[in-house]
């Protein structure tokens, strides 16, 4: 493999990253195959993607559980500018509505957020190249094959994102345990970039000292958090819930 | 081990349990331990748990990643009825608020809905014995042991749960994709239960028939789906808002 060049792995992923535009080097299957996999076949091959057979085995040692007997090797995602980004609403003629993640580091939490953030159809999603995960695999596949759609920008410092979406008038709303500010209380229907903190250490303080708005999800339980991926679902659809119609 | 009992792993797991009523056997620290262990071994002491220490290698040879040298064997959580669970909105002075899974498969996906309902202050959560998976050590890690608070009722099966309910004029919401009434648009501010369907094949039809509304979380995406666990938290978390005040 090349520098340049990408594993994924299991039915989602590899469909999502045929029907984007994303360059497909080989697919591999499992010659024991999954009965989704007949469909790849077709239109990898009607599509000119050459396409390899091999055994069970070449991919569990590869991927683990959930494989699905099926993998690609993808040239790397493409990402974008934050002056790209900024772009996008006006294109799609909506208010701009992004997310900023400050120091994601379980894949699968990164995973599970970009499966979201398209489920709720934002326009881009910013992360931080130093110390937080990359796009590996695990989270092409634990986003069900989204990562694929969603615009990414990748940045040196999420602060200057930050910056540039602040000066284009975008109300920027970090996400926080244990702030009295409840996120239901705050009007989410202007133009917004949700900052979410890692899984264990929360926003960054010079990160929280950039933010309009620091809000809370109420918790009334007994464990005092909520996994990121989660509460990033619920942040995000109250903001649809507030913008809709 | 006896028939009941059970392993549970990672630091909140055990200390949740310590905290919980649940019946703690033994616990294991790891002699290569976490900083946050010492804190663990000073209150199994002070409530005469017995504290025996082992080898990284006896945690990662059983549990893998994450279990942060700490182990414990617990007494198999007591489940409560139907009917016991019917008493705890009363017991609160609360209105009530059930969450019925209708056959989770994914350890993971079911540990993740059992922390969301902790924080949400979920009354009980109903799961069936039969196709479901079980409250392993991997449902209790990844619920960061909220799993030990919350009341969980295992049932044959969910639809005379769902029967009682109704009878006691609780509200039955079943959560499906692609239906066209958004869960934005009803009211959830009387008593109520969501019905989560299995991660695949979403609700069974026969359980569909007996709910009195079917709704969607809109999608604007290219992938059109949500995480189970991910869903569960925005319909729960919308439910909170027309509730509160």
């Amino acid at each position: 493999m090349t520098e340049k060049e990408r594993w994924i792995y299991g039915v989602n992923p590899v469909i999502e990253a045929i029907k984007s535009s994303r360059k497909i080097n080989v697919i591999y299957i499992s010659r024991q195959r999954h009965e989704k996999v007949q469909n790849i076949i077709s239109i990898a091959e009607s599509k000119g993607i050459i396409v390899k057979f091999a055994e069970k085995d070449f991919f569990d040692a590869r991927f683990g559980k959930g494989n699905q007997g099926v993998a690609a090797i993808v040239e790397q995602k493409a990402f974008i500018s934050i002056d790209e980004l900024l772009e996008v609403p006006k294109s799609k003629s909506q208010k701009p509505f992004f997310l900023i993640l400050d120091s994601i580091e379980d894949p699968r939490n990164f995973g599970a957020i970009l499966r979201v953030a398209d489920a709720a159809g934002i326009q881009g999603v910013v992360f931080q190249s130093h110390r937080s995960v990359k796009i590996t695999e695990i989270v092409s596949k634990v986003s069900a094959g989204a990562s694929e759609h969603v615009n990414l920008a990748e940045v040196v410092n999420i602060k200057h994102a930050i910056d540039k979406m602040k000066r284009a008038d975008i109300c920027i709303v970090g996400a926080e345990a244990d702030v009295s500010l409840s996120f239901w209380d705050i009007d989410m229907s202007i133009p917004l970039a949700f900052v979410i903190g890692s899984e264990g250490k929360g926003l960054r303080r010079t990160v929280k000292e950039m933010c309009d708005f620091i809000v809370s999800i109420p918790i009334f339980g007994s464990v005092n958090s909520l996994n990121v991926s989660i509460a990033a679902g619920i942040l995000i659809y109250e903001a649809l819930r507030q913008r809709k119609g």
